[in-house]
């Protein structure tokens, strides 16, 4: 991670912008994107309150204290142990702090937080500024588009192999283990989410878990999956028929490959997010298919999973160049099949460039 | 999963004696034990209403309606679409609720769907509840107790192939690459978490990543992992020395076995959670390398990698038969070493059992 002075610079315009005299942090991208440092997420709270002018203040458990220090933040760190409890420490950062409005990520920061947050913090109010605290990270610029390519490269490399040695009748266990060891022998240092490995009517369900039951001829294998490098992650769909597909699985497949399709035509600079949505969904809307649509067209990528901006009908946020999102229309029929197809991309002045290179066309494996 | 009625209603018992009219969970491991259902978390919130009477409501995002319909559990859903958003769903949800005390899991939900219940429950009290729900699943029974030993005994052969292939020179990368193939090639079908490879001065850096550093003679080399089956995961941690071990890190190494040995020997039914780390860590701090404590002895282990019963000084709960948790005492000296030896026990009438069986004694590997 470099910049970081740079990107802490950006977050106190954002913080201004929204009004805002703090933000608290807790372990994630924004974290992460600021600090440098990933923590994980268990009993023990992290938060970094960030004033708009003058120190931070970092409330720390004591045995993340050697990994902190390993990086280059400034901030008055209020260190707690474990048999005393972080109530002491939340008491101590807060003293003195002259706060009106204080930022925090809707989205990251649990309840058990906000509550310690607040009872040392009376009269302040706490404000749900996911939205205003991660646009800092919306546009990507070339050193994070790189991660994301290398993410994306092994995990494409880590599906072709896997669909090589795919075959009627192993599970879809099997499968994702596969997926998963050839993801890790690839180069990933970690998953970008617990993989999706499902198979005929269990591709129905846009989250299922990967289980016993063996793919069969006909079967649509759907992957939703991708490998972690430093903290970026690919997010990529395939969905392959098992040794023959049915007319009626081609039109389903085509259909998605279609939007999938006007969703790349449709994304660029200047258009917003609702309108690439509405292209998408209407065109699914207006096939045969059109009660089995159940969700968005995408996301946005970056050290978060999901992440603005969301390609959703209703959101006028318009696009920029450097913003990466994902294509993933689908449609699923209910304990019959599933198909996604998901692209990662970013925004060029012009249109979108692909990240993902995968082949979309419908296949055959087995 | 089985048992599920049971489970339903040991969790109105439990809200009913911490004087609350309704729970609010979300997906998770407190979700997964009462409904069955494993669900993400991300943008889209899933909120399960649990009334002490009367009918379950579920707010619940269209997509993840197929997944939801294949579980066996009676609620009154309230569906979103993503265009919609998810306010109407909260609503409608609330609508007609007569509520006063609302537990909800601090550790679990965020702020963002707390915001939402509380906008449509106005003049109800939001408590954090996560300890009196959570303690439905203090107590494992044969079944978990199983799944537990699964994860551990794929977890324990994964390391041994692992340890089998280190040599000096490898990557921390290289060798958390090799560790997770064997986890997954052996029947794991999540990380339990993402794994720490940490060697050298890093392994003083309890929650470590993995990076390029390679492995140097002498090095400790710290490993805390595990896999998961169905949801249940090992959390072990051992650590070993590359090529040698000179006197002081053996003593280091020695200090902390002695620990781990103790909190097996402690540990017991009628014994508070408080005595078993109080005895942990006063043989540490009776050591020359009292300087080097920085957390407690262990966490309870079940569908949550952290959960009840800590074991921390302060924590006077009294252990009881089937509960689970670690033994992973630990020194740390910034820079140069780290050690931490982990255990997960279940406690018995007269001890523990440990499930855990790879041997703790010093070794060598490389």
């Amino acid at each position: 991670m470099t910049a970081r002075p740079h990107r802490l610079d950006a977050l106190r315009r954002a913080m201004a912008a929204a009004g805002l005299d703090a933000v608290a942090l807790v372990p994630g991208a924004n974290f992460q994107y600021v600090t440098g440092g990933r923590f994980g997420t268990n009993e023990r709270p992290i938060v970094l309150i960030l004033p708009l002018e003058g120190e931070a203040r970092l409330v720390l458990p004591v045995l993340e204290g050697n990994s902190w220090n390993a990086l280059d933040f400034p901030a008055r760190v209020f260190p707690w142990q474990d048999a005393d409890g972080y109530d002491a420490a939340f008491r101590a950062a807060a003293d003195g702090l002259a706060l009106r409005r204080l930022g925090v990520e809707g989205q990251g920061m649990r309840v058990f937080v906000q509550i310690a947050l607040a009872r040392h913090l009376p009269g302040v109010e706490l404000v749900d500024a996911q939205k205003a605290i991660s646009a800092i990270r919306l546009r990507k610029d070339a050193t994070e588009i790189a991660a994301l390519r290398r993410a994306i490269v092994l995990s494409e490399t880590a599906l072709e192999q896997t669909l090589a040695a795919v075959r009627i009748g192993m599970s879809e266990r099997e499968i994702q283990g596969l997926l998963i060891g050839h993801l890790f022998a690839g180069g990933a240092d970690a998953l970008s989410f617990s993989p999706i490995v499902a198979a005929g009517g269990k591709a129905a369900e846009p989250h299922a878990h990967a289980g016993d039951e063996k793919v069969k001829r006909g079967d649509a294998l759907l992957f939703d999956f991708g490998g972690s490098v430093d903290g970026f992650s690919a997010d990529i769909t395939r969905t392959v028929f098992v040794g023959e597909a049915d007319a009626e699985s081609r039109e389903f497949y085509e259909t998605v490959l279609a939007a999938n399709r006007l969703g790349h035509a449709t994304a660029r600079a200047g258009v917003t997010a609702h309108a690439v949505d509405d292209a998408v969904l209407s065109l699914l809307e207006a096939s045969r298919f059109k009660d089995h649509v159940i969700h968005k067209t995408g996301h946005g990528l970056g050290l978060d999973i999901h992440e603005d901006p969301y390609i959703m009908r209703g959101n006028h946020q318009v696009l920029e160049p450097g913003m990466v999102f994902t294509i993933e229309p689908g449609l699923y029929h209910a304990g019959r099949i599933g198909v996604r197809i998901e692209d990662d991309v970013v925004v060029t002045e012009t249109g979108v460039d692909s990240l993902t290179s995968f082949p979309r066309d419908l296949r055959i494996v087995g």
